[in-house]
């Protein structure tokens, strides 16, 4: 079982967009025991997009084809796969229906192009698209199968590891388990060092680290006849990596640091408010990503002038003379501050320079403090960060969930 | 002048690396006006690759072709290619010394594989590599041109930069110039109905629509002499896009929602804060995305707990018996108080329903208010979205910037 990756869309072609698409499969096919030994890119063009998948087949037994499945004129990936196989397209009742009530939802009337999605080529079977409103299809014609998905990742992969997954494990010998452990407060490389012989001895379970942003995932996997095996097989690496890592590792398997935070929140009853400065609500709204939040989570304050640092969260004007807004004394009376204002037991804050202008010889940019409440008790953390605006804020966010984590597990 | 661009590496086609090569190749070949048609990655594998240069300079006058010009036994790209010409390697003395130097400067020895990079196809030119070992090769045979460059992007970019552009410059007829036009508050499909028969007619300039996460983007390209024409072939299509598409054109070219409400705000010099209940920080953390926003920006209250909304934002607790927390009535209270607190001219609100509790009969899950305070006027907008509590809260902070900028220009 060969497969071939076709991405379909112009933007590609132009260099406006990364195709990520294609390694996140490669990535996944690889985990699955799918060879993959070509990837195409073509733009949203009949012809070339036909000789492209003339090309696939000739050479590989299945296409996983991303792109070109969207409302406008220039999306033809079903269309030109249609006439490839010599196949109509029928109007799939379901999934009109699906993309009626997405539209109705949002109060907005349906296009011809979206009515358009819900036609799939006869014969094949529909990928349920949860995510947005392009169907994906299966379809499966003379030994060969073509897959195709949207090009948004966004809705392509929880399509493809919902409902392409299971499909693709029935072709691969024995099933194939893994699990990912998810590391934070360690360097992407310093983490690869530490199980970097782990890395290159094993085969069977193997051990892929990604660099996720500011975070770090392992991702241990597994080929054997059970899941029981597998498990048992993975269970032994996860022992050793836990030996390496220690409370680096802050989660197994789907979750999100905010959620391992949030959790730890409901366990222990406590309560918790955030007071902003440089990242300016990025904590906040990672907390917020976590169902069920309200039960901890009371409110927060963003204090990004230094007034309503005063006012709001009644840091001493004597801490600006003499420390500054950027320091670990304002960090942590903002903590402090924000706490009981909101009359929660827990209080974090974050002040920093994020750039780009603002920084000093003494306080350059990148230069940032956490501080953190706990009933009472306070700490704080400092980081030298580099990179843009954006990448300070962010690693300023997954630090402070961090230090908070490690708070409440009192590390 | 058709180009293909060729990537080798068995770790692309694993996922192990993004193709990121790929993409900076496309973007500056349509800066030069070279049309690329299509990307092919393949393994270091001596057969897939011959083939499947057979199959680019059957389709393609140019092949760019990064990676397998390394040390080791499977960089095969030179070998391979020099085979398909039926050509031979020979020995470059000048990239031998070059190699040579390179290890002595780090006091290292030389390797069989390095020696190996000296050598380069009969009758090409060398592209000089400054940055590391291999050099580059340029062959023009039979009408055709292959290109080589290492695929570390270290050295490929300097390398493409400084001998490849100068030598693609000769071969571009005219250049390529696009313009961006952004819109929101308007779907990618209803945006692409009104634009439709204009994106059929274009040839050149051609118009291109992308969706992106709740915004949209038309980018207009053109192919012409000179930047002037282009601008001016382009300057007509805008006129007939803008004339369509009205206010929901928020910007062009590289901007963002954020950065275009920002900038009403310094413009028209009014101050802002942030009221936000479902967001959890998303809105302001996009207002902080711009630099410079302290100017006008003081600060946000996220009222998750409706206590905060009553306590901090003085929103009257009769709003929550007769209409709820998620209602029109609290959201303009909201962006009234917000304001007020912050001693701001301008207040902006979010609250609602992001799910996956909490829905209703009557209050679904996705209904949102966004509520907006400009000196003593209010206004609100009422949306329903569909889709995850992330979609939700990302389709509510792009609308409630959408309503400041349409509230700050008095749409």
């Amino acid at each position: 079982m060969r497969c071939e990756i076709l991405s379909v869309g112009t933007e590609l072609l132009l260099g406006d967009i990364l195709n990520t698409n294609a390694q996140y499969l490669s990535r996944r096919l690889a985990d699955l025991g799918i060879p993959v030994y070509f990837h195409t890119t073509v733009g949203d063009n009949p012809e070339r997009l036909k000789k492209a998948l003339e090309i696939a087949f000739s050479r590989s037994d299945m296409v996983i084809a991303t792109g070109g499945l969207g409302p406008t004129q220039d999306d033809l990936t079903k269309e030109i796969s249609a006439e490839f196989f010599n196949k109509k397209l029928v109007l799939h009742e379901e999934s009109l229906k699906r993309i009626k009530e997405f539209f109705e939802r949002r109060g907005l009337n349906l296009t011809e192009g979206n009515i358009k999605q819900a036609y799939i080529i006869e014969g094949s079977r529909v990928i349920p698209n949860d995510w947005g409103t392009a169907p994906g299809i299966i379809l499966e014609e003379g030994g060969k199968i073509l897959i195709l998905l949207p090009g948004p990742p966004k809705e392509m992969i929880p399509m493809f590891e919902t409902y392409v997954v299971p499909y693709l494990s029935t072709f691969s010998s024995g099933i194939i388990y893994s699990k990912v452990l998810r590391v934070c407060g360690i360097g992407e490389s310093f983490m690869e060092e530490k199980v970097k012989d782990l890395i290159k001895s094993q085969t069977n379970p193997t051990i892929a680290p990604y660099a996720k942003e500011g975070e770090a995932i392992l991702r241990i996997t597994a080929r054997a006849k059970s899941k029981e095996e597998a498990e048992k097989m993975i269970e032994g690496v996860v022992k050793e990596i836990r030996k390496r890592l220690g409370d680096y590792i802050y989660g197994e398997g789907e979750t999100s640091l905010e959620e391992v935070v949030v959790n730890l929140l409901l366990e222990k009853g406590l309560t918790i408010s955030v007071a902003e400065s440089c990242t300016g609500g990025l904590i906040s709204a990672r907390l917020v990503n976590v169902p069920g939040v309200s039960k901890v989570f009371k409110g927060s304050i963003i204090a990004y002038d230094n007034e309503v640092k005063i006012k709001e969260l009644n840091v001493p004007e004597e801490i600006f003379k003499e420390y500054g807004a950027v320091s670990s004394q304002c960090a942590m009376k903002m903590a402090e501050g924000i706490a009981k204002k909101m009359g929660t037991d827990v209080g974090l804050s974050a002040t920093g320079i994020a750039g780009p202008e603002g920084g000093t010889l003494e306080k350059p940019i990148g230069l940032v403090y956490i501080g953190l409440y706990i009933r009472g008790e306070m700490s704080y953390k400092e980081l030298r960060l580099s990179g843009d605006r954006n990448r300070i804020r962010l690693y300023t966010t997954i630090n402070g969930l961090d230090l908070l984590r490690r708070g409440l597990l009192n590390l």
